[in-house]
Formats: structure tokens, sequence, C-alpha cells
């Protein structure tokens, strides 16, 4: 099924304990588009870039798949700039530069080619863009899931919790829940993100692997336990693709399909940080796919005769 | 088959964000024996209380099958006791009183009685006890499990491993593992660990699950998400006590079977922390521990057509 996402592309300069590099491909839509590649199309990307975003790149996205009626391209403008480094636990980090460049004055617009999508993702933008995004749909799409950040929190809590009302899923890490909801328990937490409009909950818990809550129901996810992390950049936006993109491709919104999308998504995660930017993302062949979707089965896979566990 | 349990057995005083007691049952030998004593019979106690310690206590545990011969009274000394304070993430506590009163003079004697234990699971006290006990036994248990904390990785290093080349699973937290080996990747410290001695390695992750190495496999345990944690004490033994007492019950120590334990273990630890002390270990029936377990099957069950899954 036609999947739309809703994110930035952008340049990235990266510091880690591995090593760095100065101007890589980034932006939450490039890593869901790249990541959701692997198992839908059409993707139609709806995003903004200057005049200095590089053509091969949407070229390589083109050939997977991915529409670009959506881009708009501001031949005298600069694409997004984030600078980052890592700590050695690679969980944390510090933004060193923020240059929104050509994001400040992103106005998405919905091309009528991307009406009849049935799959939607609201990468980590303003709350008030993703709203704008929500407005322009003249149907519903089957399932729309978001994504946000803490720093929304702060500065547009009311727009965010306007958009919550309006769609099926939120991603957020375990950090961003508790703040969003003041709770510390992320059961009690997602109860209450279920309040405020989603029905699905995902919280995502980085090396720990991540929550899907839905009614009473969980799924607990691990992550891969991995020797090296060579840069997390992009691991959340990469689960996102793999999430929705195997969901699209299933065309299967239920509970039961959502834990199989969630190790999808962990898969394309795990791929993702093992190196700089996006370029694991571009190599990926099925097999190694598959195999990886194997892993995480093993590392879950568990035999209990439950009748015969108890002495007495 | 026979499990030797050598460990503490004290009065704790706790301070939750939901209550406070001044006095109740605590210790590591206490929480292992109420866990395993629902899967295995005999369980043999090591340990020294003082002549404080309720005989009442004693008896409990002895009407679950719990054998005595190695457990020293102290008539005129004072019992172990623990002062502790829980921080809001219930993940974090300060110590506040740490009097050893007759633990200080621990020199634990393995009666003949026990001499054919086929399971022993050493706790978390001086290395040099430890070591004490291995050199008692006449022969070597099929399994030897121990636990530890970074306090004995300050003050006892050499000894701690010299004990962990004796035994065969060592249990630790994530940053005992990482001060145990200066890794930060648990895969990497797990592999470490591994060469200092133990086979098996469970690295606990509190409310984020467990994971045990062997060899090239992983098993990655997800902890139940709790709404409310009441009390975190005795959390770690519980697990330990319910991972042993169920591969003692099953006398099956391949990996596959390891990873079944390993989900009893955590189902007594998610019992343990719903009341204060032991208090919930002690009234659990066998319907409760299934439901428990199926509650942990469901929450990692997925399943995936790997085939299907990729695009292309």
């Amino acid at each position: 099924m036609a999947l739309t996402i809703i994110g930035t592309m952008a340049f990235d300069a990266l510091e880690t304990p591995f090593g760095k590099v100065d101007r890589i491909i980034g932006g939450s839509a490039t890593y869901a588009a790249w990541a959701a590649s692997y198992f839908t199309t059409p993707i139609r990307q709806v995003s903004i870039v200057g005049g200095d975003f590089p053509k091969e790149e949407i070229k390589a996205l083109e050939d997977r798949g991915v529409e670009f009626d959506g881009l708009e391209i501001v031949p005298d403008g600069k694409s997004f700039f984030w600078s980052g480094k890592y700590h050695m636990d690679m969980n944390t980090r510090d933004s060193l530069i923020t240059d929104l460049n050509v994001l400040a004055q992103f106005d998405p617009k919905i091309p009528d080619s991307y009406q009849d999508s049935d799959y939607l993702m609201l990468g980590n933008l303003a709350p008030a863009v993703q709203m704008s995004v929500l407005d322009q749909l003249k149907e519903r799409p089957k399932l729309i899931i978001m994504d946000t950040m803490n720093f929304w929190m702060d500065i547009a809590l009311d727009t965010l919790k306007d958009v919550l009302k309006r769609v099926d899923l939120l991603l957020v890490n375990d950090g961003e829940a508790r703040q969003l909801t003041g709770e510390y328990s992320l059961p009690k937490a997602a109860k209450k993100i279920r309040e405020m409009g989603p029905k699905y909950v995902i919280i995502k818990k980085g090396e720990h692997g991540a929550l899907l809550f839905h009614g009473d129901k969980i799924f607990s996810a691990p992550a891969l336990p991995l020797e090296d992390v060579f840069d997390p950049t992009g691991a959340g936006d990469s689960f996102a693709g793999g999430f929705i993109g195997y969901l699209s491709r299933t065309d299967d919104c239920s509970f039961e399909n959502m834990k199989a999308a969630i190790i999808l998504g962990s898969t394309m995660a795990s791929f993702c940080v093992e190196k700089f930017g996006p370029n694991r993302l571009k190599e990926l062949t099925s097999a190694e796919i598959e195999a990886r979707v194997n892993e995480f089965i093993k590392l879950m896979e568990v035999n209990i005769e439950v009748s015969l566990a108890v002495n007495y």
C-alpha cells in the first residue's frame, strides 16, 4: 500500500567515539524512507531541502520507489543542518549546531497524487506543521503514526495535544513518555497517552528495546545486544520507517501484526547504527534482513511447559 | 534435585515512596529460598543469624521443604541488619545503615547432609566466604551459580576473580558487569566475564529485563511492565531463587532450559516487588505463578513470516 512520510531531509555533522563526519545526509524522512523502502512501495515523501541537497540522493531513493512530488526545493536556500556529538554510552548526545535554514519556512503541501495513501507517518516536526498536514487530507488514512520530542513538549504542548487527538499511534522514547504524562511507570504513562488520543503507543528504550501498548495488551521487543554501535543517528527514524513500511506492505493494523512490525523496525534500526548516517541502510540485501529478523526471533524464543513449572 | 543456598538471613528497614517498615525479614538466602521453594525440594540453607531471628520464620520455610542444618544461630548475637531508602525511580537507593552483626563472623560450615546437593547458589557474600564454601565440597555440584556486587569488586577483586574461575554462572546487574570488565557494551562485558571462568552470564537490567549469554548465543528476557513497584528489595534474590529452583526441579542445565528458568526467575521477582519484604512470596499459589508465566509468554510472543517480510 502507499505510504506517505512527512519529515526532514538534511545534512548532519556527527562525532561518535568511533570517528567523525563533517557532512553526511540525514533527516528523519531520509532514514524512514530508506528503511521503509525494503518493505513497501510507493513511498511518498513530503519534505523541504535547499539547492545544496544532492540530486543523486533523491535519485537513489527514487530508484527504491520513493516519490518526490511533495518535496519542496528552495534553490537559493540551504538544507536543514544538525551537528551532534555522542557520549561514550551512545545513549546521550549533545546538539552542537541546529541550523534550521529552509526548515524554518516549511509549510508542507500534500500533492493530490498523495491523497490516496493509506499509511501516514508524521515525522518529528513542529506540531503545527503536523497539524497542517492532517488538515490537508481529504480522507483519513487507515493508519496515522506520529513521532515527536521533548522540545515540542516544552514549547508547543497544546498544539501537540491537539495533534495527538487525531493520530492512531504515538512513538516516543521513555524519557519523553514520562515528560508528557508526569508518570514514571511506563505502563501508566502509556495509559495516559492513550487517554490523549492514540489507541497505540510505542515507547522506545534504545538499547533496551521497545514496548507496544494497546488496550490491556503489552508487547515487549528486545533490542539486539550489539558489540559496537557505530553511530546511533537515525536509529529511531529507521525503526519508524521499518515499522510502518511493514504495516503498509502487509496492510494489517492488528495488534498481532504490529508486534511483527516492531521486530522489523528494530531490525532496520540495528542495521542503521552499524555505519555513519544512512550508509548501511542503502546497501542491505533481503537475505541480510531475513537473517537479522531470525536473530531477533532467536533472541526472544523460549519454551516453557507452564503446567510443569510449579512444585506445589 | 537438592539445592543448597548460601546467603544472608537478616532484618531490613525499608522506605519506599509507598511507605516504610522499621523491621522486616530480609536477606538474600531468605528471598532465594522462598522463591525456589515453589519449584524444588529439599532446599538446604547455609546462613547465620542471631538469637533475635524469629523461630516462626524458620519454621515457615521448613514447612516449604527448606532444611537448616547449615544455619548457625548465635544466641547472644544480633542478626545482620540493613536499612535503605529508595528513590522515586525505584532503581536507585541509599543504604542508610549496614550493621553486619553476626555476619562479621560468618564462617559457613557445609554439613555432611548437604554434600550430595546437585545445585548450589552462592549468594552475594564476601568472595572469601564463597571460596570457603567451594573448598568444603567433596564433589563438584552439577551447577554452581554466584551473585556478587560492586562492593566486592572494590575491596576484594582478586579473590572474586578466583571464585569466578570455579563457578558455572555469574549473575550481575548491568552496572556491575561494566565495572568488572571495563566494557560498556554488555555483549563485550559478558564475553570478558566468560573468559574469567563462568560459561554462562546473566546480566540483570531491572525494569528492562535480563540477558543470558552462553557461547555465541544470547537470550533477552523482558521484565513485566509493572504499574506499581511497591518495594524492590529482594527482587534480584527472588530472581536467582526462582531461576535455580526451576533448574533444580527440571534437572536440565541446557541453554534452552535456562531461558525458561529466567522467565520463572523473572516471575518470582515480579511478585516479590508487589509487597514489602518477602511477604508476597509467602502467599503465592501455583495458579498465580502459572498465570504470571503466561503473562510473560504473551509479552514476548510474536509471529513473523520472515520470508514474506521483505519487499526487494
